[in-house]
């Protein structure tokens, strides 16, 4: 195992509470990576000697983003139905339906290779880990086909076959919610982490999300949530009845809905990029942040109402538009992302974790909101290497 | 002279009227470099030989973006400004000072080297045309420096040498107009295409605009506006007065304003990646677009208002937030440019003009703001060379 001690970081962000203040900054820093994890971390003057070293002359380095919302496994675009509803037509959780059906259509290689561009993608602007949901195959095989090749590239593996009701089933959402915690649960369990539902007006209500969750959870998977996207709703409420590791979305919460996060401990996951790509008024972070909710922030990278893989752009719109400071902004990309994934040894740049971090063409994290949309990710490393 | 051939384009967007539509788009194309510039675009099936091919696979074609506002010549940054704004310190031009004073104390190497960061940075996004603006010297001996170093860059030189008036002279604004139209212009005139001026409260107001502008004039100049930023004012028609290329910002309109860009022909330059980062209201693109006004998007990228220097950013925030369609947007990022800067040769591509392309990696250039900040550019090439 060979050690490289990374050195010359102008602002090393840690997020470990042992370094002080909510993301451990520290100025003038140094990294020891030993193999697949962090060594060391603390002041350059301290570094202690490593096999190989590299000079980073001043740029700053942040834990790997997170990103703890995706749904990757398709095929096709929708710029047509992006550039119509910029001028004018709503946003409908319908246009799902386009991309299953293009989907469905693909082969194994073809969404494969979609995927791989777009953790590509993603690695490129600094993310380490990607939670990447079915939901665009929406029979037996193709929720497990996708579920399949989700799993090659990340751990974290949500089955959504509670997405929409397939056209198929219009005329029968009960018969299709018995698909979807009966065979498609069964196809589907052996490749999946977590199990999360749509639960919203024009998709899934509370009794159909509760009994999709509950059997999920009965097999073994985790609960997570689409809540609160297009108006009020029951689903944040659902997530802390099931004990749900997230609640993403809470665009539109109530004064018990924000109660009911605080106290559950359910981690709202907040996705502004998709606020932006919809024109739709954004989350309230800071009603949440002063109840003491847990907030991520993630992509929810998807082909119908935001094609962003960019957590750099939601750390900025998080600044501009939910008001968040860029610390906080951080702190949610990284270790709140962490968090709703439940995964307390990522997130952090702490002795013992994986050294999962990216290394920034600026003098401190604050430019990431300070210069929004600029590439400035440089390296990424995963497991302590360089991607 | 070599040619290449670049062919498997599946959208090529030229800006040439011959080809139809606003962007006189072209499905399943090629296009051949001659050299330095374009020798011929058309249809895939009726390309002609040339002497190498490059096969793009799908991927779509644009001109390169002409940025017409730049602010690049400078030392340090104010990311602390930028976090203490965000929380609710508002923006206001006196801010400029603080650069002043790092600009002053830097080298000749310190801020060449900065300049060219940033225009790899902007190349890298797909910018191929950059225009470049003084501003931060505030002396004759600085002011003539940033124009030398900027000139090292582009034809694209602007004197602005009345962006603030500088502490030094805060009791003698006459005094320091008397310094910016004599012997600071005498010492700037040389390494500048263009004269500017900060029309705005608490900059210059419009006689001290005019006697900036006129005097720019008369020695050769040709002249542009800061105009309309913070408020309504006398910006945007001295701009039409003196025969101004371009009027920037246009944030605060009234309607005698646009008429007064309508007729005469002056460009407005609109720039909201600084209403994004300095979270301000954004100008009303389609009243300029209904009003027959030829609109410009440009980063206006400075240390202080915005630091962004990503044109497709500002591409997705004129869709997003100023309702400009994903075609009229990058008209006035490509074409829209070149008008302000008075380059008919640029922005786009027909043969005998500057072969000055970005690839993006994106089947069209809907994905620009279909997909906001990912990085989609992959190639750029300038004068026919791949930068
Ligand atoms: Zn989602
Ligand atoms: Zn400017």
């Amino acid at each position: 195992m060979s050690s490289l001690l990374l050195t010359g970081i102008g602002s090393l962000v840690t997020n470990d509470p042992a370094h002080g203040g909510l993301l451990g900054e520290l100025h003038d820093a140094a990294l020891v990576i030993d193999g697949s994890t962090i060594g060391w971390a603390g002041q350059r003057r301290d570094a202690p000697a490593a096999d190989s070293a590299l000079d980073l002359g001043g740029r700053a380095v942040i834990p790997g983003f997170v990103d703890s919302h995706s749904h990757l496994v398709f095929a096709g675009d929708r710029a047509e139905e992006f550039a119509a509803r910029m001028t004018g037509t709503p946003y409908s959780a319908g246009g799902i339906r386009t991309t299953v059906a293009a989907t469905r259509e693909a082969t194994d290689e073809q969404l494969t290779a979609n995927v791989s561009r777009l953790v590509t993608e993603m690695r490129r602007q600094g993310t380490t880990t990607v939670e990447i949901k079915s939901g665009y195959g929406l029979t037996v095989a193709d929720e497990a086909r996708a579920l399949r090749i989700a799993r090659q590239f990340t751990d974290e593996t949500t089955y959504l076959g509670a997405h929409v009701v397939p056209a198929d089933y219009a005329d029968d959402p009960a018969g299709y919610v018995a698909l979807v915690t009966g065979p498609m649960l069964d196809a589907a369990a052996g490749h999946s982490k977590w199990v999360d539902v749509f639960v919203e007006r024009g998709a899934f209500d509370a009794d159909q999300g509760r009994a999709i969750l509950q059997a999920g959870i009965a097999r073994g998977l985790q609960a997570r949530v689409h809540a609160n996207q297009l108006g009020e709703g029951p689903g944040v409420q659902l997530a802390a009845e099931v004990g749900a590791a997230s609640a993403d979305h809470c665009t539109y919460l109530t004064d018990a809905d924000v109660d009911a996060l605080a106290s559950s401990g359910v981690v709202a996951g907040l996705l502004p990029a998709i606020e932006f790509s919809t024109r739709s008024p954004y989350p309230n972070a800071r009603r949440l942040l002063d109840a003491g909710v847990t907030v991520a922030l993630a992509t929810d990278c998807n082909p119908g109402s935001g094609y962003s893989s960019s957590m750099p752009f939601c750390i900025a719109l998080a600044v501009r538009e939910m008001h968040m400071t860029p610390a906080e902004a951080l702190w949610s990309a990284t270790a709140g992302g962490a968090a709703s994934l439940r995964r307390p040894d990522l997130g952090h740049l702490t002795p013992g974790t994986p050294a999962n971090l990216a290394v920034l063409d600026a003098p401190t994290y604050l430019h990431l909101a300070y210069r929004p949309a600029v590439p400035l990710v440089t390296q990424t490393f995963i497991g302590g290497r360089l991607v």
